[in-house]
């Protein structure tokens, strides 16, 4: 049994304004809920129906699942969660490798960054304002389980990289060869809006540029594509 | 004007199964038409609302094209083209680099790959039959202007991999390090699906596999992101 005013609430998590007022946010799906659970995430309520395997707080009907889910076809499993702000520590960014994302505003494009932040050991995400929401489904069904392990952060970018010892390397299509990227023992990688690339602000606060070297035409890479091939060619003279 | 057997057919373009009957598909959005335009992509008509700058063979009212449009917001351009389908070339795959694509079932990866084989001068890329169909919006969608650049195919993978002299190099978790990949002259890199990797005949058909070195904990990178590493480490050694 669901009551009304758990409908409404659950319903109205689609929203960024909603997520943001209440501090809650929801994802649905048994493979990403399944991922998460694993790796230890906390989550306040898991509504499931009678089909979802894994644990849950409350048991509901696949009709109830119907009102309260966020797709047109509902999954067996809708998990709540508590947003969790983090801040930066003081000096964090001169150690190891951060990613930071300038804008970046398709949700499956910062799902997928936190993903290879995972893979490539990456130490923490920055978010501008500006990115797509962390607690949008879209952004966690795209990053899986590495959503419950990589550390990730909203902030104001040129505040967060000024005066920096740590180099700030941006991604660009006029820098030097990504593939003679030196051995930094701590970076942050700022990788740029998929349509402006990266705002002024950041740019002017960037140590270098790097440039996956193009063969054919095509006029950019997708972002979290670049964002990988700069972390595979940083982890490969780092270690 | 649009007359209503129009409507009937634009409207119908949203599925496969009409598309391969009539042998046309539609795109819309203004950034991907006129990337195809610029780049000489052949379409049979162009549907456009007085707010689209480009060529137009079919002027239409914003109601109307709100009646054809695939999408709850409509672009001011709906261009609809011929399905042109190739077939490989005896020998083909023995010369420059291709990429294979064995079950990629999200359009967004496709589409995405097809991007990546235009940046790194990929020759072409293949497609099980289980893959997105190339012609879906989605697709064509993240492809942009590559979808009229890269010459993609659509095949049966065993059968167009057996008895190659060119290397057949496998994407996998448990191959050799990505890095250390030798300057094949010729080769044919092979992505499996998303989510059950590749298929048991294709897998049969590998000369070796390659894997990317993984430092955290993400169970896998994304088909796109894997692909993308995989021509950039290739691209190094082979140029």
């Amino acid at each position: 049994m669901i009551t009304r005013s758990e409908v409404q609430l659950l319903r109205s998590l689609r929203d960024k304004k909603h997520r943001e007022e209440l501090g809650l946010y929801a994802v649905e799906g048994e493979k990403v809920v399944s991922e998460l659970v694993a790796a230890g995430h906390p989550f306040e309520q898991i509504f499931a129906t009678p089909e979802w395997a894994g644990e849950s707080t409350h048991p509901v009907t696949a009709e109830d699942m119907a009102r309260v889910s966020h797709f047109p076809t509902p999954s067996p499993v809708l998990a709540v969660g508590r947003i969790q702000r983090s801040e930066l520590a003081p000096g964090e960014l001169e150690k190891g490798l951060t990613l930071a994302l300038d804008g970046v505003q398709d949700p499956g494009n910062v799902g997928t960054i936190i993903r290879i932040a995972d893979w490539f050991g990456i130490d923490r995400v920055l978010l501008s304002p500006g990115c797509a929401d962390l607690y949008s489904q879209k952004v966690i069904h795209s990053s899986m389980g590495s959503f419950a392990r990589v550390r990730t952060l909203v902030c104001d970018l040129p505040r967060a990289l000024s005066g920096l010892k740590a180099p700030v390397i941006g991604c660009a299509l006029d820098g030097r060869d990504v593939r003679s990227v030196p051995a930094e023992p701590a970076a942050v990688i700022v990788i740029g809006s998929e349509g402006r690339g990266l705002s002024d602000a950041v740019h002017g606060l960037l140590t270098y540029s790097v440039t996956i070297p193009r063969v054919g035409a095509a006029e950019s890479l997708n972002a979290a594509v670049a964002a990988a091939i700069v972390c595979d060619n940083l982890r490969r003279v780092r270690g």
